[in-house]
């Protein structure tokens, strides 16, 4: 089957793509540390993750150059994670200095009326990237298998034999609905990557806490979060689910352990970097006569 | 699995769905004539056809009133068929009288640059009904494998590595595509009609002919069409491809014999009454309280 298959082949060896099998995040530490990080302790993990940031940040400005000038393959990156796992500032970090044009960030809110009168991925197929462009989904149709099934009463109204109620398969049709969605944009050029940012449920409650005491940051907080906590079991089994469900080679799912904000966005930059450099894309070449017209343009704006 | 199923229970039972199978379509009349159309004549047929679009537009103009209001089942109608074969005509016929609110043509041309750079569903899948309408497709992403397919030099730029010169399975992977999406719609309440309006090479000569001469019809006509009438062969092909390979349960394909428009359209616009009359759904009810509620708005503003 012809479809784009990001390649992982990252500094963070052991930071390995899900399986399709069930996932028990459990089993998945939030903590990065691999035997040489231990030994090292968490010092030196925080200037190689520094390090490689830096690194990818800059591989990445230019990999993106390539991709928005050759316009042959485009870029889905998809973030999820509970409240607080640090999506808004991954993507702050990662994308500093990536040239905003052919670069888009899609947050996804609250469906609206018209929305919910569609088909659940209508939001999401109407903003997907352009050959050339790398899009961001923070949140994403991911919560139409999340939010919704944590929180029945945020569903849609469907007919009701269509309904979940009426339906054993619901959850298995969204998930197969979701993955051909996503194939079909790896069959057309657009390379996925779909991270999910793992924090414990400890380290929550640490920025949760930072979020109501500093006032700098109370912004950031609402009531509505502190309920949402409550769930957190519900949504950890929806999560487990999903990523047994929706990881394919044309669109894997990667945990990311995120309880350390710095490692997380070092991983990601990391992967999404590889994956660019990976394509067979290069800046648009001229040919011969081309070349020649540019030099004869050259020539007459010289003896103007 | 829970999809929308039209049900196809016109007063025209000799016309079927397409199964799944290999079709050809020169053993499909496009002459309506079943046994006793043969012995009424040609005029019976005329004035039978002509009763049953007349009951079915009043039909539909009753059970689109009834779509609209209870929004809770969206339709789509896709409309196929080589040039001349009638979809301009039948749109204005079946359709006249219909609420224009809650009804919507959806006509694609040639793609423009913004949307050949996304994936090919990406123009269709912006339009799509929402609950309570009715959008009908004048051509439609079946053009994405039959224009494309006759004519390799209407393809978008995809990846080397994705190209159809690359890929045995290309078209395969686009039924496959194409089947996922309307699998999606039907699970989220869009009841899908597909019809290809069949006419012979003979009366398309007939049609491209009157337009050539009577002066009136000349705008209708471009050189183009009569270039493209040379691909007959090439586009009877891709018909039979997609229409075994695209006519689900879910969204069924009906061959129309349009050699005779008035029975073509009375066709269509009976199984399109049909199906949405079909639907669990009436105008909304109001509970106890708000007829309570509407009671003494009128008693207030019969006393100002």
């Amino acid at each position: 089957m012809s479809v784009v298959k990001p390649k992982i082949n990252g500094q963070f060896k052991d930071i390995t793509l899900v399986e399709p099998q069930k996932v028990k995040l459990d089993k998945l530490s939030a903590d990065y540390k691999p035997e040489e990080v231990k030994k090292a302790g968490k010092k030196k993990a925080h200037s190689f993750a520094g390090e490689v940031l830096e690194q990818s940040r800059e591989a990445l400005i230019e990999a993106h150059e390539k991709l928005w000038a050759a316009k042959k393959y485009g870029v889905l990156i998809i973030l999820q994670g509970m409240d607080t796992a640090g999506k808004d500032g991954t993507i702050r970090h990662i994308l500093s200095g990536v040239n905003p044009q052919g670069c888009r960030i899609q947050g996804f809110k609250v469906p609206t009326a018209e929305e919910h009168s569609h088909n659940f991925l209508w939001r999401y197929q109407k903003v997907v990237p352009a050959r050339g462009e790398l899009v961001v989904f923070n949140r994403s149709h991911y919560e139409d298998v999340l939010a919704v099934k944590v929180h029945p009463e945020y569903m849609e109204q469907l007919p009701e034999e269509l309904s979940v109620k009426k339906d054993k398969k619901f959850w298995d049709a969204r998930y197969e609905d979701i993955n051909a969605f996503e194939k079909h944009l790896a069959r057309n050029g657009i390379v996925i990557l779909k991270f999910f940012l793992h924090i414990s449920k400890d380290e929550q409650k640490n920025r949760l806490l930072e979020r109501l005491t500093i006032p700098a940051k109370n912004w950031k907080i609402s009531p509505a979060d502190l309920k949402e906590r409550q769930f957190w079991d519900k949504y950890t089994n929806a999560y487990q689910d999903l990523l047994s469900a929706t990881s394919n080679q044309y669109a894997p799912w990667v945990v990311v352990p995120a309880n350390d904000k710095k490692i997380a966005r070092a991983i990601i930059a990391n992967m999404i970097a590889d994956a660019i450099n990976d394509l067979d894309i290069d800046f648009p070449k001229l040919s011969a006569q081309e070349t020649e017209a540019l030099k004869a343009a050259k020539e007459q704006l010289e003896q103007e």
